[in-house]
């Protein structure tokens, strides 16, 4: 099951030359989840990966910076001729936030639903869990996090060969948690299976101060995307906005043994050098990913999340 | 007194890779005049010419394409400290849309200076006009013409000087349409100065079917930037949406005689080349700017309007 993360914004509060506003993209198998959708975004992705139909969208809180091109991307969809649902969910406040941008939206031709989610809600998916926390911001914000199921063991075939089990049907059954039976007796799982192996997890900070709740979500994590919209310099600044310095943002990554750390909503303030080592002085494995940029996740038996360039054209 | 029009967004109704949604910048002298501002403008602003202080906004009509980048651009200039008025002109209605935009823009902290205009008004400002009018779209919709007053005429140094003028302070006055004594008697300013000569004139057709009220203000215009939304082959669906196809609006620059004609609003559906070739067939003189090309239009004494590509990144 593929598993990326797209970087189709990385600017914050406005956007520069080369960077757009905040989206990032999930690519798992063939599902497509959009977290947040700044101004400029439909284009962003056109850009891109394509105008994807995106089965969900999360949006973190509601600054403009972080929702000005839902109107301008749903209108889009429509005029595509689009008619299958789109998802939206965001923190309480997201039904006011469509009630405003409902002129503007119009009538799109597909269903738009728009949930509201409470901290520490999880949405069941195939396969993971979405799980939106609040995050320490100036305004009510949630981070998210997709973390996968834990998979079945890897299957142990000489020993289920070795135990009379033929290849074939049984093999599947055990695979999937059921006994069989064999000339020899009763097989079991857990006889030809090994330990269950952890599904991939990705944690997503959104807009915040360094908090307890990004650090305990991402306990593990294989990719932390963290926000460091100041450097250590501007720490009197970030606090007071509600943001969090690449420093803070490393030794969170530290401190939650992250797999690899993926900084965004980068100021026009700073070199994006200097967000990136003074990141890499708490924590070594931090990338700090240009728009279109992307980061793979494979499967932790298969190798260590690692930074793809894109295209920027 | 230099005068261009850059081309900032280029596509209609959806961005393209390469074009973004609408917006058109007339740079008069130091002002800056914008046309329209659909989503993404103020980065397409920043991917050119720089996030210019604009000192007016003026809106054709309120369809999503043409405005969903107004609340993202006034944010950003208060971001940036912007302290000076803006004001923002458009049809009736944009009140409106300023009372729907009020809570994605928030205080920016700066007056904005919201004018419905009716169709026939005139702004008058330094040197020059800008006119409004109603054009034939789905809803109702403006085009505008920035129309230079006239100068006075070319001043003749050697006629003044045999007339006994002293080369000073009196021929300044002359030029300036005072009649000035000399040893010989009193001299007039038409003894000295050629017929008036024209100002230039930009006229921009906003979203519409060719109609008489471009056509009519178009006249002789130096420049006529014109929506080209379909190609003639899709007649009956520009007549459905109240578009044009590119060959109305060659016919309709023929017609009215204009200088250069400039095509906008591309759809994705064509070649650029078919809707250049068809347009060309009724107006050689047409161009089809990519976004971030100018057209410079020169005082007429001087040269023909001239297209100038621009560097797309």
């Amino acid at each position: 099951m593929d598993l990326d993360v797209v970087f189709i914004g990385t600017a914050g509060s406005a956007p520069t030359a080369r960077r757009g506003l905040p989206a990032t993209l999930i690519r798992r198998g063939g599902e497509r989840l959009l977290i947040d959708c700044g101004e400029g975004t439909q284009r962003q992705l056109i850009r891109s990966v394509g105008l994807v139909d995106l089965d969900d969208v999360f949006i973190t809180h509601f600054h403009a910076d972080h929702v000005l091109g839902l109107p301008g991307m749903l209108k889009t969809f429509g005029l595509q001729g689009r008619e299958r649902p789109l998802n939206v969910y965001g923190p309480p406040g997201l039904r006011q936030l469509f009630k405003v941008l409902g002129p503007l939206i119009g009538k799109p031709g597909f269903d738009i639903r728009v949930t509201e989610l409470e901290s520490g809600e999880d949405l069941e998916r195939d396969g993971y869990v979405i799980a939106a926390f609040s995050v320490k911001h100036r305004v009510p914000g949630f981070g998210y996090a997709l973390i996968e199921d834990d998979r079945p063991g890897r299957f142990d075939e000489a020993r289920a060969r070795e135990l009379g089990v033929e290849p074939g049907p049984d093999f599947g059954r055990l695979q999937r948690g059921e006994k069989v039976e064999t000339a020899q007796g009763t097989v079991a799982p857990e006889q030809v299976l090994g330990p269950d192996r952890l599904g991939r997890k990705l944690v997503f900070s959104g807009d915040t101060a360094p908090c307890d709740m990004v650090r305990g979500e991402a306990e593990g994590a294989d990719l932390l995307v963290h926000e460091a919209t100041f450097v250590h310099d501007d720490l009197a600044r970030a606090r007071e906005t509600g943001h969090s310095t690449a420093r803070q943002a490393g030794m969170l990554a530290a401190d939650a043994r992250v797999g690899l750390l993926a900084l965004t909503h980068l100021s026009t303030r700073y070199l994006v050098r200097d967000i990136r080592d003074e990141a890499r002085a708490e924590f070594a494995d931090t990338v700090v990913p240009r728009d279109f940029d992307r980061v793979e996740v494979p499967f932790p038996e298969r190798g260590d999340p690692v930074l793809v360039r894109g295209d920027d054209d």
